[in-house]
């Protein structure tokens, strides 16, 4: 329920989970300085309940409140909202119509989010997941329907989300379990807050991972870029965008305009210089067998398909802006203008190639339209990269 | 000019002042990544022009920044917008109808922005400046009409602002004559980017400062809070919010609602115990002749008037949250609820204190609707807060 009260709880307004002899709330203050959301325990649903739990009254539930707050007491002035309802842990056999039987049978039905999946409310993932689910088959969808990308696309939906759901249902489990459990039977009395702290990282849904397949490629490479892993969500870091001296996240640059990123960390020589990544940036702008020059469209932006970016280790005062290749200076929209905004210099107290384990040979880091890290390849491998996109995409 | 180009200029995207024998250029990048501003002087206008200068045709203005910026070039591919003005020093002898031979006579015409000054656009100050009049008249505007203050009140709108349109001029005066100085005729031809930095805070609207007047204070215990100058902007702090442990920026708090701040800085001894703090905050919540008491409508929310916070010494984890006086937890609203957000504690690594330099004894920084402080006093001088407001509030 979220409610107003009068009350002489002092964490009134801290996030908390309270466990006392009476049952356990989860306690968490919401916008405005006064409303509170709080999730009352109501106790184990007996098998043959049918659902009669739900009309508990609201008065009932603020008495049991106040039995977990005692000593404190709550004096409810208004109730905003309040629901009594049942957790259950289900989970969808499959998220779309494919055949396992005949891989060329393409799935055109998908479900996504509370269709797929129920769980608690406690961990704050319902929502979280669900929108991912709805990101993944968004963009697939997008490619396929373009024509940008093969229809097998779309079997990955199921193959990357399912196991993302039993991930969070099994989760959910143990979470619930441990909100449930009386204080005196847990092993230690900050167990819940120790699980919640070492499950921070789950919840900010940086531990999905998703295996190897059409889109994400194998971990042969992956000691180049150590902080980059793939099949995991592109964990941001910043730089010095070289253009306007703009200390940028270059995470917080994606779009959601199903466009992939293609990082290119340079090896040591300085912008212009001969080295793995001029010439890597040469073969990406001129060299027919670049998925640049295949699968960009003649008629719009150079950019239009792959956001190339690259990241030098020089300082910016060490080097100009157009000693980097051409490759970082797409021409687009109407007007034919170029864009400036691609080519960023590591920071001295922040280097990004020490924060995210890049090698000194340099690495071209994959990035997915949903900002998952699809492969981590060396500069000179342009043949891996012609053939992770030669499996998915149309010219 | 606002335009997008083609251009080899490699610090298009970054803001910078040109200075080449052919003249001066502020080069000022827009959003979006492509637009940029830049202003072109055009020289010395003749006395004689009567504002042919004005239809300079654009072309003429681009050929004139291309001689500019010579080694480099632009292309222009579009002027989003363009004008051709001179630039004109001038200041209203009075920013109201007041009558300086007789004080009674209450102004009720009032000029602001660019009706009482002008100067150039090279400082980005017009519309700063100018919001901060329209700011200044609007709050003692609002006090005087809805029978709050006293309509003497209204004579310090010219008193501050006409000083501060002076000063800008002043600054405005020295910034256009360095910009037009040919850069051979510089004695450091780092001068320039020495000018600006210094300026910084100036342009940042930190240095304007009101003298002593009906709503400004004497600076007679200015030594109990050095940080927080009487007659200038407040300058913020993070201090850690006690009910909710937020790291909070505590001026970002302030909402333009005509409401004064008054922040009580306690003493050594922790919330509740016999402190100069807890003696202040019980004689503002219960005697007759505390301001909070004489001006705050009984019908009103009890925060209404007056917003006062306290801020300890003491670390978040060192007391409760209802330690802390009750003045601290004023009721609001139509349900009557109790704020809690109005106590802070100093945080370990950037303590407020220290920061601000606030005595050992504590103080009492008064903060006007407009930012400015209005005075600092000793929490002990309580009759001091009594006859700063009954100068001008009505009880």
């Amino acid at each position: 329920m979220d409610m107003v009260v009068d009350t002489d709880f002092p964490d009134w307004r801290t996030k908390c989970s309270i466990h006392s002899k009476a049952g356990s709330i989860l306690h968490i203050p919401r916008e405005g300085g006064f409303l509170c959301r709080i999730y009352v325990d109501l106790g184990q649903v007996l098998e043959d309940d049918n659902g009669r739990i739900r009309e508990t009254p609201v008065k009932k539930v603020i008495a049991k409140a106040n039995e977990i707050y005692h000593p404190y007491s709550i004096d409810v002035k208004d109730v905003a909202w309040s629901s009594v309802y049942e957790v259950g842990h289900r989970l969808v056999d499959a998220f779309d119509n494919s055949n396992p039987d005949n891989p060329d049978h393409h799935p055109h039905v998908f479900l996504t989010g509370d269709a797929c999946h129920t769980h608690s409310a406690k961990a704050g993932q319902g929502m979280n997941v669900s929108m991912q689910d709805g990101f993944n088959i968004g963009w697939k969808l997008g490619a396929v329907l373009s024509g940008q990308a093969s229809e097998k696309l779309l079997l990955t939906y199921h193959g990357e989300r399912q196991p993302a759901a039993q991930n969070l249902i099994n989760f959910d489990k143990q979470w619930s379990t441990l909100m449930a459990t009386p204080p005196e039977l847990l092993e230690d009395p900050q167990a819940v807050e120790k699980f919640y702290v070492s499950a921070e990282e789950f919840a900010a849904g940086m531990l999905t991972t998703y295996e190897q397949n059409l889109i994400v490629g194998d971990t042969t490479h992956q000691d180049l870029a150590t902080g980059f892993p793939v099949g995991r969500r592109f964990k941001s870091h910043k730089a010095m965008r070289r253009c306007d001296a703009v200390v940028t996240h270059i995470g917080h640059e994606h779009v959601a305009d199903g466009r992939w990123r293609i990082y290119a960390f340079a090896d040591s020589p300085a912008p212009g210089e001969p080295s793995k990544m001029t010439a890597w940036a040469d073969w990406m702008k001129t060299d027919d067998a670049s998925p640049l020059r295949r699968f960009t469209p003649a008629e719009g932006d150079d950019n239009a398909v792959f956001d190339i970016k690259g990241i030098y280790r020089q300082g910016h005062h060490d080097f100009e802006l157009f000693d980097a290749p051409d490759v970082f200076f797409p021409r687009m929209g109407t007007l034919s203008l170029t864009s400036y905004e691609n080519v960023y210099a590591a920071l001295p107290g922040e280097d990004i190639f020490a924060g995210r384990g890049i090698s000194r040979d340099g690495a071209v880091v994959v990035v997915r339209p949903d900002q998952y890290v699809a492969a981590v390849l060396p500069l000179e491998d342009t043949a891996g990269l012609s053939e992770f996109f030669d499996r998915f995409l149309r010219e």
